[in-house]
């Protein structure tokens, strides 16, 4: 009987999971087959199977590991000072991730998959409607603070800040010219204008 | 010999376009075989070859339309008095044209196949390059008139702008409620505090 070494098994988990994104990336989900995922990964089909049962597996863990990060994201901003200002340094963040080629299409590439595969759409939209009920009390966490314009609609607020979030991905990766660092502080701008309280909230001393 | 009735080359033309449509965002541009084109037109594979030899021309097609539709939409802005004022409505005309499911998903197609197939990659970047000049024509125009803010990097917001219409199609689709009248208003909010001058143009009397 073999031990089991959970550090491996992360390990050989990762290794598909990359495997499979540069797949999915290369020909789209639907037409990447096991196969080819197996020959990425240089493992068997026995041994992936062992982690991943089908190829749905795993793209839903790849949109699991979607759900934790932002998770993960929007716990750090629960604990900002500034909320705002924890908010725009999240998507000057993004935009550095969106540098990476892979993570713009990949993005793209689910987006398309959830149009079309009823399973991955739910969950897509299951993480989706997560992110929004988190981004909706952000909103009004910094509102209650005045740090953010509290005669805002949070929720058709958080529906256009995650446009500007998906709308990151399709410029990075329909843009031959975008870069990440110069488009940046626009994307900030457009925010704060958006966001700001109409007058400022009072601060404890100049900076 | 046949005569050649413009009118209904055209009608023909349409007709195989939008079965092709149909079956782009049932099954993606890259899964779909031309005789499933066929069979969605009722039209026979000779009949469809005469007016697209290829797939790729079909694909080819879409993207030349939505360039045209684009182009008459600057030239539109072109003309108007208040230019940001017709900014905001043509805005609101999109949100209107995302209500329906095919459009929003065929955008969405269109992006993905863009970034697998280098040739539909090509025109939609010709596309979005030639978008983004009449953009930024616009909002220079509308900047010396005042109704723009001038200390905007043009460029950079054009950017941004366009990731909020890109944005407003993945939203359509992954967000089951989302009604485009309802999220109108908002989009108009994020793009008028992030356009308008801090001091407000010269205005010719009350409205």
């Amino acid at each position: 009987m073999r031990t089991v070494d959970p550090k491996r098994q992360e390990a050989q988990r990762r290794r598909i999971l990359e495997a499979a994104v540069a797949c999915f990336v290369r020909r789209g989900f639907h037409q990447t087959k096991t196969a080819e995922i197996c020959a990425e990964a240089g493992m068997s089909p026995g041994n992936v199977f062992h982690y991943f049962a089908t190829k749905d597996a795993i793209i839903e863990a790849i949109v699991e590991e979607d759900r934790r990060e932002t998770a993960a994201l929007f716990a750090k901003l629960k604990d900002a000072d500034d909320v705002l200002e924890e908010m725009l340094r999240a998507l000057d963040m993004l935009l550095e991730v969106l540098a990476d080629p892979t993570t713009t299409r990949l993005g793209i590439e689910v987006m398309a998959e959830a149009m079309r595969n009823p399973k991955v759409g739910a969950l897509v939209r299951r993480n989706e409607a997560e992110a929004k009920a988190l981004l909706v009390e952000t909103l009004e966490r910094a509102a209650a603070r005045g740090h953010v314009d509290a005669t805002l609609d949070m929720e058709n607020a958080a529906v256009w800040l995650m446009a500007l979030v998906d709308g990151a991905f399709t410029r990075a990766a329909l843009e031959p010219s975008f870069n990440a660092q110069e488009q940046a502080p626009m994307l900030r701008t457009m925010v704060l204008r958006f966001l700001r309280p109409a007058k400022p909230p009072p601060r404890r001393g100049q900076r």
